[in-house]
C-alpha cells in the first residue's frame, strides 16, 4: 500500500501496488436524528469512545446501500433499540477538518419502549430545561438541539446549514442560508 | 488485503493483514451546482466516462478537507473554468444502489468568462426551452433542473430531498419532504 498520486488524478491516494486498486478516502456522512416524544427529546449516553459517558443524539456513519434516512433510523435502533419514524431533514453541518458531513433529521418515537443498545450506557427523555448542555458529546449535537428548541418556540422549523470549524479549543459555527420552504 | 468483519464490527471491510489498517467504504458525496446567468443556466458536455459526450451540471466527488459548498465551487472551476458564488442548498438525493448522496446548490456566474476544463468538451448557457433534456448525463441532473425551473416559475425555491433508485432500466425518484423555511 503506497500513498501517491495515481495516473489521471491530482491528489494523493492509497494505492495497492500489488493489485493496482486505489482506495479513495472522501468525507463521510454522519446521519442522525432528534427523536421526539411529545415535548421531550431522547438522548443517549455514549458507551464508546470518543466521548465515553457524554450525551448525544442517535447518529453514526452512514453505510453503503442505505439512504440517509435509513442510516438515521438504523443508528437510532442500534443506540436506543427503537424504530423511529424519520421526518424532515433538519440540519446539515460540514466539518471539513475531520472530513465529515452531518445530516440530522427530525423523528418521532412511536412508543415509550426504548433501551440502551450496545453503544449506549443509558437512554433518557429530556424536556428542554433539563438538557445536560455541558455534558453533550459534540458541537453538532449542541447546535442541532439549539436549532430544534429555537424553531419549536417559533413553531417554524427550518433546514439549517453551516460549517463547524475548530479554532484552537473552540468549535465555531459558520451558518449559511439553508433551503427554503419545500416547493414540491 | 482481505475482505472480512473486523473485531468489534458487524460488517465486512477491507483489512490490510500486514498493518491491521481497516479501509472503510462509505457512501460518497457528489457536490455540484446550478450556475445561473440571468435566466440561463450553464451546462457542461462531459469529456470523461461515464456518459462521455452527455450534458451535465458541474458536480463531482467531494474531497477531504473541504465543505460541500467548496466542493461544488471547485468542481465548477475544474469543469467550466469559472469561480461561481454558491448560494442555497437546493436538492439532496440519496442513490443507495451506487452509494452516493448528491448535494446540489444554486449558484451565480460572476461573469460570462467560462470555458471547458479538462473534464468538459464544451460549456454552454441554456434557456429553459433549449435544455437538451434527452442528452442529460444522469437522472440527478434532470431532476435538479426540473426542480429549478419549476421553483423559478413559482418564484419559490425549496430544498428538495429524495431517493433515486433504479428499477430495471428506469431511474425512479421517491421524493421526501425537504426542509422548511430557514429559521435562523
Amino acid at each position: 500500500m503506497t500513498w501517491r498520486i495515481p495516473d489521471d488524478d491530482n491528489r494523493q491516494r492509497y494505492v495497492c501496488e500489488a493489485c493496482g486498486e486505489i482506495f479513495y478516502e472522501n468525507p463521510k456522512i454522519i446521519a442522525g436524528c432528534v427523536p421526539i416524544w411529545g415535548d421531550q427529546v431522547l438522548l443517549c449516553k455514549r458507551a464508546i469512545e470518543p466521548r465515553y459517558g457524554w450525551w448525544t443524539l442517535p447518529a453514526g456513519f452512514m453505510e453503503n446501500g442505505e439512504t440517509t434516512m435509513e442510516a438515521a433510523a438504523r443508528e437510532t435502533l442500534e443506540e436506543a433499540s427503537t424504530q423511529v419514524e424519520i421526518l424532515d431533514l433538519f440540519a446539515v453541518f460540514n466539518l471539513p477538518q475531520i472530513n465529515q458531513v452531518y445530516m440530522m433529521f427530525q423523528a418521532v418515537l412511536p412508543t415509550l419502549e426504548f433501551s440502551p443498545g450496545s453503544e449506549s450506557l443509558e437512554c433518557m427523555l429530556y424536556h428542554e430545561q433539563e438538557i445536560p448542555w455541558s455534558e453533550l458529546a459534540f458541537p453538532t449535537i449542541t447546535h442541532t438541539l439549539e436549532y430544534f428548541f429555537s424553531d419549536r418556540k417559533k413553531n417554524d422549523f427550518g433546514l439549517h446549514f453551516g460549517d463547524i470549524v475548530r479554532e484552537g479549543q473552540q468549535a465555531v459555527l459558520i451558518p449559511h442560508r439553508g433551503g427554503r420552504a419545500d416547493a414540491r
